[in-house]
This record gives structure tokens, C-alpha cells and sequence, in this order.
């Protein structure tokens, strides 16, 4: 839905840290660390719900609040990560994805019974 | 850098897994789990460079490469699953930001010793 | 099944780290990263499987080999880092044990809907 | 530390799931998820200090307490997992231990300048 203006909200992030002081602490292997905590906080809502409860997991149900704000915790840092290590994400992203066309073609993956390294 | 057109990005995603039949994989507890596994990834990258190493690791790098396509599929895992759940993401973000600023008033965030919940 | 040797298997380690030079490398921050990727690679194998596939995993199962390297994986790093931070496993997992008993009630836990922070 | 008494401990957890009627939720996926969010619990105590501040949590220190605990989560939901996966948890590890020993002769792993994979 809609667009992420990266570079606002890179900018956005850049000064919020310079103004705590915490550039100090805002090391890329830092940030990759946080960002994984946040993405097992994303997971930790999920954990023990089966797959169908998961799927029922629209707006307006319970768990949709929490679920999109550790959604935007993950989004955050690895905007900041992006930002510090110099990676256009728009660019990174495009990027994969073409690979991804090719690694995994569709009449091969169709019928593909490994579930593994799915996208 | 630039923008992310997430609207396009999360039709080309929905797309992929369509056509390869997919979209059964895709419940929002197991995109949760692969964006955790993605992120972990992105981490090992960093696991046993010291913080000054870490931030060396801009473009040029030869670590750089390697970087951006785990940041790229942390991104996409976030793309799908916040399309899956009905998430907008920039709001989401928005609305965090909103409270971070909240909760952290630069006055005292600057002199907490406490390192914790940094943004 | 069976006993750990934790005096043993954490001496072990440790010459291991040493004969090698890695004691330099083996920060408790940097431990707790490479036990929490490990802990993601284990994941990794369950990701696109549902729960009944996942019950399915035992011996013999195509799976189990790689499951029993990541478990093993898993505890080796939480050997070392309790090694490093002089936590007593043992007396640890007691600690823990004794308090969710007292924390989950079993009358209470029984008829609980909300599925979280289950042990 | 001492010794890990894994069939005492494992039995407890079954009873302590069973009493609660728990036995449900903990599919072999679940519990690797499970674990994995308390591996990130543990990473979170540690992400914004630096290696050294992470060198000095010993005993005594203000963190101590926390990462005992949290390191407990890991092992109680290690020993769980790998009760449902019929997977023998000292055989794994020596298993392992002996297959790092083959793949990082000390001579080599020694003057190894690239940090990745680190035991």
C-alpha cells in the first residue's frame, strides 16, 4: 500500500539518534542485532498460533495493532541499517528480486516438493 | 536513498508466489519465521567483527555485496507478510516514529545510562 | 536422555577456543549473536512445514540429521556463554522451572485462551 | 558447571506441558520458534553494549540475574525440542564437537584472517 519515502524517513532517523546521542551506539552490527530482536518480537506474537489463526490476522482483529507496530520496529532499523552501511534498499530490493525470477522459475518450483528456500 | 514503491513491490511478490503455488506457504506465522530467519542472516555477517569493523562496511566493501541482499530479503519478507496481515507500512511507521519521539525526549535520552530500547 | 557433562563439554570448549586463538572473538555480545543465528538456522529447517509435517521429524526422518546438528549447534554456543558469563545451567534452568510453576498455575493455565508466553 | 541431568529435566517439562494441556502447542516448529524468540531475549541484554561492557557481566553484575534467566529460556526449550525430536542431546554435541575438531585443524583456523564461522 502507498509508497515509503526512504530518504525522508532516513533523514527522519539520522537526526532522531543524533539528537539522543546515540550514533555512538548505532554501529551496523549493533543494528543487525536489534533488528533481529525486533523480528523475534514480530515472531513471538505468531508462535503458537497454527497457520489458519495466523492467517485470520486482518484489520480489526487483536493481535493487528501489535502485529503492525513490530512490524514497523523491523522496518526502522533496517531502514537505519540500510542508511548506514550505504544500501539503496529500492535498488537492493529490484535486485533480488530478479534473481530470485531466476533461481526459481515457475514450472520448476510448481511442482517443487522441498519446501525450502521458498520466497 | 530514493523511494520504495511498496504498492508495486507487494503486487510483483504476490505475483511470484502465485505462480509458483506458493501462496499456501505464505501464512503470516511462517513469512514471521522466515523474516526471523533473514534477519539472523543479515547478523552473521556481523557476529564476530568488533563495532569500528562493522561500520567499515560501506560500498566498496567486500562484505557490502553480501549485506545488501540479506537486507534485501529481510525487506521483501516485510513486504509480503505486512501485505498478508493488511499493514500499511508507511502509516505503521509514522505512527511509530510518533512515539518513539514520545517516549524518548531528546533532554533525556541524552544523559540515560541505561542502554536499553534504543532506537 | 541421558546426562550433560556441562564441566567437561565447557573445558573442551574452551581449549578448543584457545588452541585456535578465538578466545579474543568470543565475547558474551558476540556469543549470544552466534547462539541466537543458530537458533534461526534450527528454525529454518520448520519454516515452511506445518505443525503435523513438523511432529513428523523423528529419527530416521530425512530431516532429523540436520535437526540434531543445529540442536547440538545451539547448545554448544549456550555452553560457551554460560562458561563466559558464570552462569550455573543447571541451577539456572531449577531457578526457572520452579518459577513457572508458580507462575502458570495449572488450573488456571489450562483453560487459558490466550496463547502466549507459553512454556 | 556441574552436570545437566537431561532425562530429569525432560521428564519435568513433560509433565509441566501435560499438566496445562500444552502438549498441543509444542509442534517441534513451534518450540524452534519459541527458541529462537528467547535467543533474541538473551541477544537484547546485550545489543548496545560493547564487547568489553559484554565481558564484564559476571556474577554480581546488575545484568547477571537477567541473562541467567534468559539463558535458562534457551535451555529449557533446547531440551524440549529436542525430547519431541527424539534427538539425543550429549551424542549431538560430541557429534559435533568432533566434526569441528576435523574442519578447523588449529594450525589453519590460527592465522585465519576472515572471522566467519567461528566456533
Amino acid at each position: 500500500m502507498g509508497e515509503l519515502d526512504v530518504t525522508a524517513l532516513q533523514r527522519a532517523l539520522r537526526r532522531f539518534a543524533e539528537a539522543r546521542d546515540w550514533e555512538q551506539f548505532h554501529a551496523p552490527k549493533n543494528l543487525a542485532a536489534a533488528l533481529s530482536v525486533e523480528a523475534a518480537e514480530l515472531l513471538e506474537i505468531f508462535q503458537w498460533l497454527d497457520e489458519a489463526q495466523s492467517r485470520a490476522v486482518g484489520p480489526g482483529h487483536p493481535l493487528h495493532e501489535r502485529v503492525a507496530e513490530e512490524i514497523a520496529d523491523v522496518q526502522i532499523y533496517l531502514l537505519r541499517l540500510a542508511d548506514k552501511v550505504g544500501v539503496d534498499l529500492d535498488a537492493a530490493v529490484r535486485c533480488k528480486l530478479a534473481r530470485n525470477e531466476e533461481k526459481y522459475p515457475p514450472e520448476k518450483a510448481r511442482g517443487n516438493a522441498t519446501k525450502y528456500d521458498r520466497l
